[in-house]
């Protein structure tokens, strides 16, 4: 068995599924492939779901999507087939109004239709900050042009981009992320966006938090790590989480910003997966499977189901 | 009289006018406001290029606009009085063109539909490269996703772009520009753009030798340079440059471009001026001006005129 730099058993993958707690899922391009209507399940992905969820295994859902409200959205998985409901799915949205009420702030939206109602009840008057998501052929050149007037005339702009994605597989193809415009506007207005979603560890916390890990405790431990020379309760967290395995397409946001916090990363070979991310300079994966459904057999294999 | 770092004399601004053998005009900003038709020009700036035309200096025009063909172009600004040839203008696309041939590309077009005549003659099939210039209207999600999709599906990806400014002043207001689009395709396909018009000084000095310098001669020294201990065809080249001075709106792309190729640069107080450039951290233009015609004054006053 290897051992980590904590000293601390570290066995790979799929070793690691024996002590494995929960699992974190990606949702476009791991369950379903986006596109025309509501896209297409990904063969094998409804059954691995429902496997998953009869196992003692927790299960949540992490997604950067935001082209619908989080209501919508778990709506079109189950139309697909998932056994999915809505307290499981954790997309940047909510978490960006949590932000704004937290700092005063009101937002101009650069974002898809389909999310403007999540922001129903959000001040929008005299924007002092700019939130931009996936906002699709909203990005017209007049929209990104409206919202970099927005930053460029406040003292201090305060720009939030909902991920940070190059680009995303729909049926006809690859297709444009938010990260894009949010690199555009961050070079107009000369700035450093904050990102809420995937790979943000303040994001992924908040997933892990609602898995029974307490973030908040946790953050103080990690600010006590500066100060004490043996830091217990931080290897007590390191621990926990690492019994914790993501799996996403996304080689960066998902397997990356997963290991950044601590847990496994595991790659799938479907949606935007490029046979080059095996070979990246900075994130390898703890293991890349074909699909969900083979990582889920051998994940359910390794814990003797 | 000062000495700059060579050892030479070093006349600032206005002084160093007495010395001048040419001077190298921005044309949005300085000498017209762009917007609604054909724009407004900037008052006085119509007699102070009749009066720089009327002195023994040399003067050429070098723009970032991509948004017309150079006769167009040229022929919007007669039409708003400036006494201005073609052959005096120097934009980026026809610097592009000749790069695309001795290249051997082919490329795929994201710029606006009244500069795709510049390139009626180029080969546009099974592209190899993508040029993006200032497309305003037509950067629109589809029209960057093709450029994307062209781009990520090649094996060796080349992305040209007119320009890398941020965005410029129209009557209506400020408006993003090519460089914005530029750093989101940069960033969707994890590459580096070639930047064909100013800062490059590969385009500056295309311009310097229309004006009796020799580029391709310079560019000789430039290699020498590194081998030759007494360098002096370098200062005889730096002698001959520092006699050129530039006058911009764009603190970066204008005065700090020139001043990388050895030139003076002059800012005016209109256009993209904003008042935060004159504490700019990185680029101190040698001078700066209410507007042209205040700065065509000081020139020739030192002259003598």
């Amino acid at each position: 068995m290897r051992t980590n730099h904590f000293g601390m058993a570290d066995s790979g993958w799929p070793g690691c599924a024996k002590s494995l707690k929960g699992v974190i899922l990606d949702l476009c391009g791991v369950l379903y492939d986006s596109g025309e209507g509501d896209g297409v399940a990904i063969p094998g992905s409804i059954e691995a779901v429902k496997k998953l969820k009869e196992s003692d295994l927790q299960l949540r859902f992490c997604t950067n999507e935001t082209q619908a409200t989080r209501e919508k959205f778990v709506a079109k998985l189950r139309r697909l087939g998932f056994d999915i409901s809505v307290s499981e799915v954790f997309p940047p949205a909510p978490a960006a109004i949590a932000v704004l009420k937290e700092r005063g702030l009101r937002p101009h939206l650069l974002v898809h239709d389909g999310l403007l109602p999540e922001f129903d009840g959000v001040d929008k008057t005299n924007p002092n900050c700019v939130i931009v998501g996936d906002a699709a052929e909203n990005f017209s050149y007049q929209n990104l042009n409206e919202a970099f007037r927005v930053l460029i005339g406040l003292e201090k702009p305060v720009l939030f981009s909902l991920g940070q994605g190059r680009y995303y597989k729909e049926t006809d193809g690859l297709k444009l992320d938010v990260g894009v415009y949010m690199k555009a506007l961050e070079y107009a207005c000369d700035l450093k966006a904050e990102v809420i979603g995937k790979p943000s560890p303040t994001f992924f916390r908040s997933v892990l938090n609602d898995m029974g890990l307490k973030p908040h405790e946790r953050a103080h431990h990690g600010l006590l790590l500066c100060f004490c020379p043996h830091p217990p309760l931080w290897l007590l967290y390191w621990a926990v989480v690492q019994k914790v395995l993501m799996i996403g397409d996304d080689l960066l946001n998902d397997v990356g910003g997963a290991q950044h916090c601590g847990m496994k990363g595991v790659q799938v070979r479907t949606g935007k997966y490029r046979p080059i991310d095996e070979r990246h300079p900075a994130v390898t994966a703890d293991g890349t499977v074909d699909n969900l459904a083979q990582a889920v057999d051998m994940i359910l294999s390794q814990r003797g189901h």
